[in-house]
């Protein structure tokens, strides 16, 4: 059998993540904090395990997919944990999206006994996990990194060896903080056209081919024209992100306007009722702010 | 010979197009002025004329390319202006950058002639207008745009047909809007990351495989990357189409808190003495107020 | 009788200011363009002109009490206006809030013609100007101010010679951009009290104790503890007043990233249907975005 | 000998209001995690404690006047903390400014031995405090307030009662982003009328008279025109303040844009080395990225 993995987060975007794994032919153990989402997994083939700790002992190569940062911590360092079930020379991949700063303190706990930690933190969203089509974005030991990039291969297309530990998270927090400014300048500035009367077809495929085409812009433009808003991505883990963003920020004394107006704009969307729709639903504020219809 | 086109404004964007439409075969009349900036054009084959009036007499199309609204309103409407020049059935087309009120403005003072106009904003910098790869944006009567659609197909690649008259000019402003908020926040973001200590490369390989991905990230991160800043356009133009955005969305209710922070990032560039730079030079800016290095 | 005195544009503002005209013994003479207002002032004791010129062949002094700054310009430059009317050494006073330079373009052409212009814009609501407690902000030639402080002591109670032509309208575009932001940032701020549950009056209390204290705070807390935005000084207006520094900001080099958020503010209230109430309405903007009361 | 009270935390400003307890009579404890700083105060006749559980045993109430929100929970609850020292019907006041959340959890782990705690932020700067002048703002159990209101006489003049615990740090809060916006949007207004020439101390004196008037105008205008920005209240702690409220914000599903925006020009101001000068230094940055003088 293949190299012995475990995964701990069975989410949205860690249930199809782990899929993957098993599809690429790993030996997987997992756990969830709520057990019931284990049952899907290891129907299709995985071991399951009683704690975090457990999972680890299993495995030569350990993955955390969570939400929030003290998840992350207290998964990996706390009782029954990550790193007690760590053996010598195996490691941990957290592929949550975390504050640089979090990251770096738990991988220096995980340095200090001997075994080895990664931040592969992703792009991409529910579906693009399902098609292990992620981006993921490296911090750590290159060693490290080429020794489990197997795995990664099983998750995602293209992966990028960024540098030290945490620097997966900070370009995660770059690539979204430029991300969700994208979404919300796109909503914005639709409304000045559809309020001309300008048909939206016609506006989005004419944008496409100026200098103000974006990857969000193809991905996101059948959600807004559409009026359809269910969760790839939920608004409020973007605005959760966009706060990580802007502490990194604040820690390294780099000022950042836009988008602490930005995370603001998504507050307003939150505030709005939108918090569990897809982020792209930045665009319903906008039409309501305006009094205009984005739907063809 | 072709079909006698007009064109007037022979500044850095007219410059390469007046000579398109000449490699184009088309039977070129030129206006400037500044007259000297006439001289290359006709060395290549126009013909000169004494006034903006004098080119529509001799033209089935003319073309302005200037920079202000009020520019574009004198010579359409004023004494020994276009519209004093052109024949019955002949029409105007407005390539500028300008306000769609104003435009709308002109366009029915044309109408009430027996003429026609179009206003035709594009999408694209010097080196586009050079290789005539600009994207057109096409406002007014069809009838009259498939006309004139030979013409604009000698300066540009991709041309829509947007809508009435006016359109044309409200979905530019909503494609600068969008990238200038694009480049903007680009560089406000990657200083996160270079404070980080991230390698500039890395970080832009990996942006352009994430949901952060653009073309203003394709296009621009060289000059960021080599602090290069030479005009493709001015950001003192850019600031000034922001300008223009923000009153059309004022007379139209449309409120753009976003654009509204971006134009004043500018604005902070332009005090800073890069007006005349590339407005890829914002970056310029956030390396400033970051303290960071954005060059590899 | 009093100095002869003219008075143009009885609006919202300018019925109060020129029934104190007569209250304070002036010979006073009106013009408006919709005749009717004029009707209240001349039975009160005024003489209607039938145009701005005759108005002005009239008075010493001429005030003009006008919106937007094209109606400035109109009615003291153009055919039948003010300066057409002015006898050597006489005066015009322009009160309305425009921008500093089309102040200064008007003045120059009058300066021209051996008369003379004050800009001298007015801080104060509609019930300052009755109580003819205003402040004045008076640009323009010292002796020419010194000439006609009687005529402005009849309107408000602090009166300041500024500088040189336009200077008056600079400070009150700065004392706008100021309230204008103070006023958006206490509704906004006071949200986050009010979802905590903190009681409206107990808040507002305290705050006026706090060095977030202000005038704003002073006047407006009962707009807002009670709901009731009848327009003292108009949304609309002061949006166009933002818009009117935001310009002049724009040809100074001086960027302002906080007042072109604010505008954008109130932007979001005049499509929320606020534009005609009173401008602390940005208040009830605010209780909608944040789903609270600021009730009492 | 007067009540028996502790103090913990004397830096800038709890030095001073130490100091106005002993003046006020009552019988002090102190201690401070860096010994040097409780010998002035021991010499004026306090005495020293050799813990935070120690100040509390000798005392019926503990004041901490603390930074951090984790150094006040620290303190507060930790080994050896005030928690372990608190008699039956004790309290602890905690006058430092904290998050509402973080208040709100030490009091209600302080409520469950049965001991009391308030918290009471205040308002006002170093020289405030010297004055015995701040205003408080009190969250807690009425009767608990009422039993030490002696004590605050003792620290401030205007004491008031705000609510449940919890509610003085948000009104603190709601001060501070108030306070920190009319801040950053006077050295940005102010810059526009210096460009124009405007003389500073004639601006200062005309808003001072206009609804643009405030408390930050009275104090800070002497910094602004001397250029001496000697800390009264350090900048980089109004941005950790801005921080809290935006996050108090965030939990409560309060959109701040404003707010959101002018923290991250005090960012600005911290990168350009102004995180330990007194807030109106945002000022100085104002004048660098305006290239003006607000100086007279």
């Amino acid at each position: 059998m293949g190299k012995r993995v475990g995964f701990i987060g069975l989410g949205a975007m860690g249930n199809p993540m782990s899929k993957n794994l098993l599809k690429a032919g790993f030996d997987l153990t997992v756990w969830n904090r709520t057990e019931s989402k284990m049952k899907e997994i290891v129907e299709l083939g995985a071991k399951s395990a009683h704690s975090a700790k457990e999972v680890a002992q299993n495995s030569e190569v350990t993955i955390t997919m969570l939400t929030a940062p003290s998840d992350v911590e207290q998964v990996i360092l706390q009782k029954d944990g990550v790193l007690e079930g760590l053996k010598p020379g195996a490691a941990v991949i957290d592929m949550s999206t975390i504050s640089p700063e979090v990251s770096k303190r738990i991988a220096s706990n995980v340095a200090n006994t001997g075994t080895y930690m990664l931040d592969a933190p992703v792009s991409g969203s529910i579906g693009t996990a399902a098609m292990a089509a992620l981006t993921i974005l490296v911090g750590g030991e290159k060693k490290v990194f080429e020794n489990h990039k197997d795995v990664l291969a099983g998750l995602g297309k293209n992966i990028f060896y960024i540098g030290l530990n945490g620097m997966g998270c900070y370009v995660k927090l770059v690539s979204n903080a430029i991300m969700g400014t994208h979404m919300a300048v796109l909503a914005e500035a639709m409304c000045l056209g559809a309020k001309a009367g300008v048909s939206m077809d016609t506006m989005v495929e004419a944008l496409k081919s100026t200098v103000a085409a974006s990857r969000i812009l193809d991905l996101k433009n059948p959600n807004i024209l559409n009026g359809d808003y269910k969760a790839q991505f939920m608004l409020k883990l973007l605005f959760k992100d966009l706060g990580l963003a802007l502490e990194a920020a604040a820690n390294g004394s780099i000022p950042m306007p836009i988008v602490g107006l930005v995370r603001q704009v998504y507050a307003e969307a939150i505030a709005a009722g939108r918090g569990d729709d897809d982020f792209s639903a930045v665009a319903a504020l906008a039409e309501k702010l305006s009094n205009v219809s984005l739907k063809k």
